[in-house]
């Protein structure tokens, strides 16, 4: 058995990684199972993924994505919300559902005995969600009061402006998941409808699963679950990857050097930090340079030994939060410094955020920063695959973003060859992409 | 050896529990060790307590406790906050330090060949620490920072202003943890040094680990630690059990069935939402009824099948989020409704939550509910406990706060035996004791 599969292979049962056990079936009707048996829990995190988020949305649709896995809570043909309720309550742990701009994922980690019972559930939403044009009346206050919450808390606020302006506001991928407090309202339940009837197909399903199960069995109970909600599920299918819409806006933002050329987006709330967002577009999702980013990021922002941390918050007390971000989407990335600090101190903290970035740049990181953010990188790595909820989340992206199986001693062996030149050239590019600048806080 | 230990027992080293290998030492100097070995994994999580908080302050140097907890990471005789901060990124994982209103606790997870270096630094912090006046400036302005941050969150500052309406704002217990801008303005680096003089000593210290370590090891790792940072640890030494200053306000709020005769305690900020919490005094960490308030809060306001988001989200689509909470202490605790909502909602949600309160001190909850609230409990419980961290925080809090071991078996057999009328008459007493509503929020 091949270790490494192409996403469009048509083998139906492989197994992925023979050290660790992951193993990837392709199910009747294209179903994608990927799987990791481990018996030293009694327990297991299960995921039902569909390939399908915000930016996938028409804009006139914005927010359905994300309604309709509400949406998907409030009933099926067999099952009222309050039974759906009283069975994720009963899987325990963490469950709940996710809405990104380019997946969903509903999700759950339950103890072995609970498997079917959550499979039963999981598959029933998935298949035979009523989606009532009532069950929207009144979930759509929910989402309102959701966006609402969103729109009280700076970070978020700040963030999802930040996200707009680098990527494009008119974009797709721009837009925010949720939608607009205008798109919700005017939400129809048979926009709702359309999308769950395109995208909620086997051929779009990937399940993946770790812990205290058995893949065979777990196939089986997939199967019956989807057929029960009426998937007919045909032998021979494969699944389909289809690409998500892109309108990328044409030129993207401008870009520079100097930051301080930069005309600040300013949201004006009376709270008593300002908070800023700075940086530009990245790299994507898939591009080989992520290792070299991870390292960078590292170094640059990623702890209390980062060079944001130690220079902004340690050496000099100006900020309590400082850090660097980087989001990646298939073809798309961005990446972002964040600091919060009461005001008068903005324009000091906005020039030492940029000149940590362009003097690694120019500099380079030395030898021994190199190694400590491998070694931050390894140990988080091996500390977080050790709950099976992260190692289930691992597979899904593996599945969704990658399509090509990549095991953990691969992923950190790229890692471990990253070098310093490596570092300086990627830190040097990101600081030539300097394009936009946000902030959230009182009138200055 | 026995299988329960008072917490003043002399004995020096007591298996806890033969059947999940917990076990307990004290060392020389009364240091406590209690650890619980699991091959399964290969990390550790280790955590090191001292019984000291906030409520420990006298009003005038509130603040100081997590000042220390701040400048514990500025530097040590052998090593800068470099060195600290680097040393924490090396171990990984979710490595940080809290301080609470009764404790303060410094904690790590790390693989397993990291668990010496761990052990090492945590020991040179808790020791060692040079505390000068320059680090206090530097890190007064953090926690300017620190303090700023949480103002601007809506939830945080409500949550506040109400244990502080409940426990008396002028008790020790009632005060904010991080004191106030003006009280750690005014904190001067003699009062910090007199905190760690005081409480940082041996016979206060509690460590517990959980993982892949070693029982003995880990003592000695520990005592050498500890030693090289100039601890005397006299052998025959016994841990001490001080008594937090209680400066409980005398008669409490005043309480009543009746949350219309409530005056609220208003908080206006232009914010979308209208944070409100409802409540009054509860039952202490310690209470045998801890066990009936478990399940009663799993009923009311636990998860998705709870009557409070079943009864306010899933009918009515008044909230996002709306749950209960309680808090417990030594000698005090209360208990809290929670929703967040548009404005003109309010006076709605406010009837709707004390409602349910009402209504389940009248009549009861039905014999499914209880059957799932101890299903819901239990399975949280077991995949909790899951990860080390967990099992961590508990050992922790079974010596700090019962100061008696009690085994996961036994404490689900206490959730077991409740039933249906000790939840009636806990609801019944609660909603005899509602005293207080914080809304923080637009103005109305």
């Amino acid at each position: 058995m091949p270790s490494l599969l192409a996403y469009d292979d048509p083998a139906s049962d492989v197994m992925l990684d023979a050290a660790t056990g992951v193993r990837r079936s392709i199910l009747p009707g294209g179903v994608r199972l990927l799987t990791q048996t481990d018996h030293s829990v009694r327990s297991a995190s299960i995921g039902l993924w569909l390939p399908v988020g915000s930016r996938d949305e028409r804009p006139e649709h914005a927010g359905s994505t994300h309604a309709l896995e509400h949406l998907l809570f409030k009933g099926t043909e067999r099952r009222t919300a309050m039974d759906i309720a009283t069975a994720f309550d009963e899987v325990g742990g963490d469950s709940n559902a996710v809405t990104a701009k380019e997946h969903t994922l509903y999700f759950g980690r339950v103890r072995s005995s609970d498997v079917p019972r959550a499979i039963d559930v999981l598959t029933d939403m998935i298949t035979a969600s009523r989606l009532t044009p009532e069950a929207l009346e009144t979930e759509r206050e929910v989402i309102l009061e959701e966006l609402a919450m969103a729109e009280d808390d700076p970070t978020d606020v700040g963030y999802e402006t930040y996200l707009a302006d680098v990527l494009g506001a008119n974009t797709a991928v721009g837009r925010p998941v949720g939608g607009t407090a205008e798109s919700v309202t005017a939400l129809d339940i048979e926009d709702v409808r359309a999308h769950y009837r395109e995208h909620y197909r086997p051929e779009n399903l990937v399940v993946t699963a770790v812990g205290d199960i058995d893949h065979d069995e777990l196939a089986e109970l997939l199967s019956t679950g989807l057929r029960r909600g009426g998937w007919e599920l045909e032998a021979g299918e494969l699944p389909r990857r289809r690409p998500h819409l892109t309108d990328l806006a044409g030129s993207g933002p401008a870009l520079t050097t100097d930051v301080a050329a930069i005309s600040p987006h300013r949201l004006v709330r009376p709270t008593e930090q300002n908070h800023i967002f700075l940086g530009g577009p990245g790299i994507s999702a898939v591009s080989e340079d992520r290792h070299t980013l991870s390292v960078l990021m590292s170094v640059l922002g990623g702890g209390m030994s980062s060079r944001l941390f130690q220079n902004i918050r340690e050496q000099r007390g100006l900020a309590y939060s400082v850090y660097s971000f980087t989001a990646g989407y298939r073809d798309v990335g961005l990446f972002g410094l964040y600091a919060a600090c009461r005001p008068g101190r903005t324009e000091q903290v906005v020039e030492l955020l940029a000149a940590e970035l362009t003097q690694m740049g120019a500099d380079g990181i030395g030898e021994d920063e190199l190694t400590r953010a491998k070694g931050q990188i390894t140990g988080t790595f091996a500390l977080g695959l050790e709950d099976t909820s992260s190692r289930m989340g691992r597979l899904g992206t593996i599945e969704l973003v990658h399509g090509r199986y990549t095991s953990v001693d691969e992923t950190l062996a790229k890692i471990s060859r990253v070098d310093v030149a490596a570092v300086r050239d990627l830190a040097a590019r990101l600081g030539e992409s300097f394009s936009t600048r946000v902030e959230i806080g009182p009138d200055a």
